[in-house]
């Protein structure tokens, strides 16, 4: 979904046929400024959805927003800091506020609690994230990962390969999985194989699996994997996943890996503090 | 949005234009089994989405899926318990299973961190929810906050009145915001309004709003503040809002209050841990 | 349905692909000007529409319409009176003449019938409509019923309760039935309950109806009621229904009744008479 | 629009999120039996939206409708004959009884209404409707005309040629307008001209349209007219236009006219009354 | 399909989530000039569907593109022509271009194409497309046609009447299936009727058959079937079709035939070749 | 865009509002049967997308279809063979006949225009399409082309890396290029570069693409940077287009190339022959 969409229904949700304490309060005409500032220490996502809450909630009016960013998505500001100015009808204001705070909080969120994984990592290992996200939202959440400082994944199931155990025992050996799957995609894919033991390692490299993951594996069951895998493959890439958090990141980045993936850098954040103010103009000559 | 919508849009988006692993090594004839199973103590929450996703994802493939539940919404599991069996092609459960674990996970977590706030409440109050929500997931949220043994505040804009302080200064006083507000709103909506002084209190009680939301004040003002509500208009409805956890809920929990709204209850809920595990099936004859 | 969406819908049922006869006779370059009088006396509903249809045909051509209204929603208005002029280009004109007078004429038609309610009522009592409306154009019909001076009734199921007969059945007594309401919906939601006998007006008010409708009731037992009830509830509201035209509301006006509530604002409403002329204009330098 | 799609989106203006009512006092479980019952003469028309209206309802529960017409579209019935009993979840019927009812009183009065017209012309002349129809249910108004016993024109500006004065204006002639269209449109469409004086129907004639409409003529005038067309081309199809009501129907039956049209037929028709009726059914065994 | 409908899903199509190489390779900010050049000698269609992406695409980015064609639709150019440039972000630039191009070359090619068949024709006879066009795409396929020289026939099943032998099956003959038809559609529609022999050409004519279509009938056929048609009913369209190609064309051009079909002007067409070349702009000051 | 929803729309497309000549000709209730017949030898593509046409037609009219196919798809049939039959109301084959057999047709004619690309290149060489294909038909089209014997090239600009002369010259090297891509895009996606020079194919190497696309190249120079390609990075996948038809392919297959890649297998096939018979049933007792 693209960001006009979801905006559209998300706007759908919150305003429906309409705000009925605005529409009973607040004359149409009426100017105003919000302010967004931030009430903690964090890292910044969600700023093009900002912009376009504003300009729907406006257009729905016929009236239009201004909206000015002092800050850029990924930069780490401090409490205190100001994010962003609207100007926009006083109604406009009102009735975006909400949405555009649950999308800015959720979304820095995500952003700052991936920076604590990647600060974990001291670049020695790449973090990426993987397919658990909030659905319909994945596209933004895997934006602000990346405003956190790690990478993507694969989007969904349909851009990149990854063969599960299931997909193993649907055809009866790595080897044969690999081969089916290489004759069935294009030739850009990738081919990736999850893996829980030395055993399927060693048969996944031999298959000829572009990317080996290691899931589940213990801190010294990884450093082993990392150099049997190397000394067969070289060019092979290696990742780790199971349980990842900046802990255990922390322990693991030595060991030679190329990537650990995180669930968590979406699904354990929590969204952080902002707050709206906003303010009356006066009317323009 | 319907749940039938918000799945087909999902599925949308971690399907696309399909599976390129399970295309590649699963028969679609192969029948297999699925066991959601919690990994730890949780709220349960998300059951209808289950079905709606493997319904959803079936009839893509003009096939069929059984799903059973063995717990209801709002159930209290230990870790180990089998929440739910589903029948279906082995490629559906492949194919379904992110999003049903996704919708799952995200809204048991909400179910669970509620039960903190209610248990914490211990019935002396009632702990309602916000606006503070995901967007485009706020039906089966709330749904959530629900499961979790709160209950809901105002769904969005369009079905309740909250007068806030752009408002009242939009109009120049709360008297004449409820005014302009009961002469604009049909009869059977209640008219709510947030004062953070015993100015605005008593500006409000005597305006006849029918709910007041008590904002920001400290246990000591709230107290003071339920006593001069009733002492002025007993019937009133009162409402307490601000960084409501389980912790400031039961310090106020025995001030007299009718209920505190917490966003926490959803923006600070983590997902749960679930596992699905995948069984081949034997062919039928 | 936000206006834009019924307009498009709308141009999608009268356009299609496309008006065979304008598409062969009118060179596109061609300007004209639409001049829109009214052929009776009436109340004025329907202006956005008109500006919105001309809006989204002339944007379907690459093309702006400027559309310029000379009366307001709302405003009683003589016959010969100028309400709208329309300069765009021909085609935009001939194109979108008859869906902006189908909506001005119905909406128009309802504001002026609703006018004779209202007067009848000689604001001793408040006249409301009901969800008697067009499919599809609620939203617009319950505009009309204000700009005819009568205030709308909650918008539809999700904003407001109503308990009838089949909701009391099924619980048992209207006592059940309001308890359970209230611990359904959320705290803003006033709680309406039919009545048709003194038995059920007692009950309701004992079981804490916020208002209470008098359905089907003859004129003297409406007055019995409302002594009744405010010598019970004196602040609890009154309304009324069944078969409420001019004349039986002149027959009850004075009885003290809050609202009375009439479907035929808009059901036995016809449209008005009203004409669009159109001239070609000089080609501009 | 077709009709699946019409009654999704009337029911979500009318139910949207939930009828707060049923959902509070209603268990899913509980089944009813509804009947629609006539409470004047009427013609019937709308059974189909009825169907699947219940039909939509019912599946958004995952339930089932069983609806039985006892009258067909088209039938003239008395005031207390039984339309229709749709046994269903007492929730459903009580979800889908609004939007049921107001679709089929509202097509049943235009075929009323147009009944009228049709008796009043005798067969001597063919009664027809116009493009003045309630925006997004023209297919619906068309057939209950056709159900009143009249007949349909042409459904939208894209299916038939009517060439107006303005189009005449635009081109410069008649002649011009009609040899333009004959070169635009594919040869299966007939072209129809409007006139409004004798030497634009001579103009017309010559000009070779299939069909001319008489506007706003005098009785007088129309009997001359309709001489002087069949003087000249035998075979010329002619219509005639201008505040045809019964009355004045009937007193030009007679003047050997092929066609009068209408749009009174729909846009004065008001709605015909009928009630439902709900029953609690016994638990299935 | 309106043309933005189908550029913006053909855009899904294409982009879906975004261009993986673009977006890591191009700078946002970089303007770029487009230039289509044709490779071979042909006839132009598709003008505005190119006109269309390219402002799609730049407003995704909030952007705008300028486009100017040097031909028009339906002129024919030599190979090396300038037919487009396109001023735009580079970006926009890359992610249009294939679509731009797919669409020009393959309505371009029809239209060529088509010009073999019109010329064939000689002006003698009258060359028109039929249904036989590619799913959802037949209004910008139908206009090639008309770029091509020749003439539409109706666009789809509600915009005309075309009786074949299977309604004439299911009617009993063609009397009464002309009939029947006649009483069903509204009184701008003509009625054609398909024959494959003399006996079912008679019965046409003398049902009244408005056009009749000689189907699959050998040169000699045709000519004696126009003979016989004109002598019974002068003014009776004549159509032929059945492997209409310019060859078989040119041998029945003066037969006296009014119209020849072929499904061929579209089926049979393949693309043109064109190219687009990309430079980069300068910066502007 | 799935096959359930192309259909939805190309219905709309042709059957619009409704087939006039059905609805009057054709008893809803007689039932027919419909043969599909290859007029022409073939290569079979198109099954699903006829079954999908006439469930969805049939489902409009409350019926049902049962769709046979005796042929699978990828199938070399030869002419006369039987495809298909169908079994439905006979007023559901008539109105989906027309869009069936268009898309039959179509794909057909790629599948077996592909058949003769492949054998030219007899196995020594895989031949791939493009992304030149008809907007919205492009997974049919690409299925199709595996129903002749080929295989697809990435499915569009979001699935797979296509570095070309345009991105290189806006980041400044083939190098850098690399670089940022890999940079830029998940890790299961491979980088292909398009060379037409030995120097771009030696900095292509060793930046690290994973394919090469040699474009534009003479026979000569193919064979003569295969060598240089296998010598310098023996693993990389090599790939050529420019103007591949089955006499080039013929000419290049033994060069040592991994693909040849040619949107001609698309945008220069034609349609095939097909008819479809209908048959009238007796009724069913």
């Amino acid at each position: 979904m693209q960001l006009p969409e979801l905006v559209a229904l998300a706007l759908a949700e919150d305003l429906g046929p309409g705000d009925l304490t605005t529409k009973a309060c607040v004359d149409p005409k009426l100017r105003g400024l919000g302010t967004i500032v931030a009430k903690q220490d964090l890292v910044v996502s969600g700023l093009p959805a900002v912009r376009e809450v504003f300009a729907q909630v406006a257009d729905r009016r016929g009236a239009s927003a201004s909206v000015k960013h002092h800050v850029a998505q990924g930069d780490r500001i401090l409490r205190g800091t100001l994010l962003t100015e609207i100007e926009a009808p006083l109604a406009v204001l009102l009735e975006g506020e909400r949405l555009a705070l649950n999308l800015l909080m959720k979304l820095s969120g995500i952003a700052t609690h991936t920076r604590a994984y990647v600060e974990a990592a001291r670049a020695k290992v790449t973090v990426v994230d993987t397919r658990k996200t909030t659905p319909l939202l994945r596209a933004l959440e895997k934006a602000a990962v990346r405003h956190g400082g790690a990478k993507n994944h694969r989007f969904a199931l349909y851009d990149g390969v990854m063969i599960k155990d299931n997909h193993i025992a649907a055809v009866g050996s790595i080897q044969r999985a690999v081969e089916r799957t290489r004759a069935s995609v294009h030739h850009l894919v990738k081919i990736e194989v999850e893996v829980t033991s030395f055993d399927e390692l060693d048969e996944a490299l031999s298959a000829g699996a572009d990317v080996v993951l290691l899931d589940n594996m213990s801190e010294e069951q990884l450093g082993l994997a990392v150099r049997r895998a190397r000394a067969q493959r070289p060019e092979v890439l290696i990742e780790a996943s199971g349980n990842m958090d900046p802990d255990r990141i922390a322990s693991i980045r030595d060991l030679g890996l190329d990537m650990v993936s995180a669930g968590g850098l979406i699904h354990q954040a929590r969204w952080v503090d902002l707050s709206m103010k906003l303010l009356a103009l006066p009317e323009r000559a």
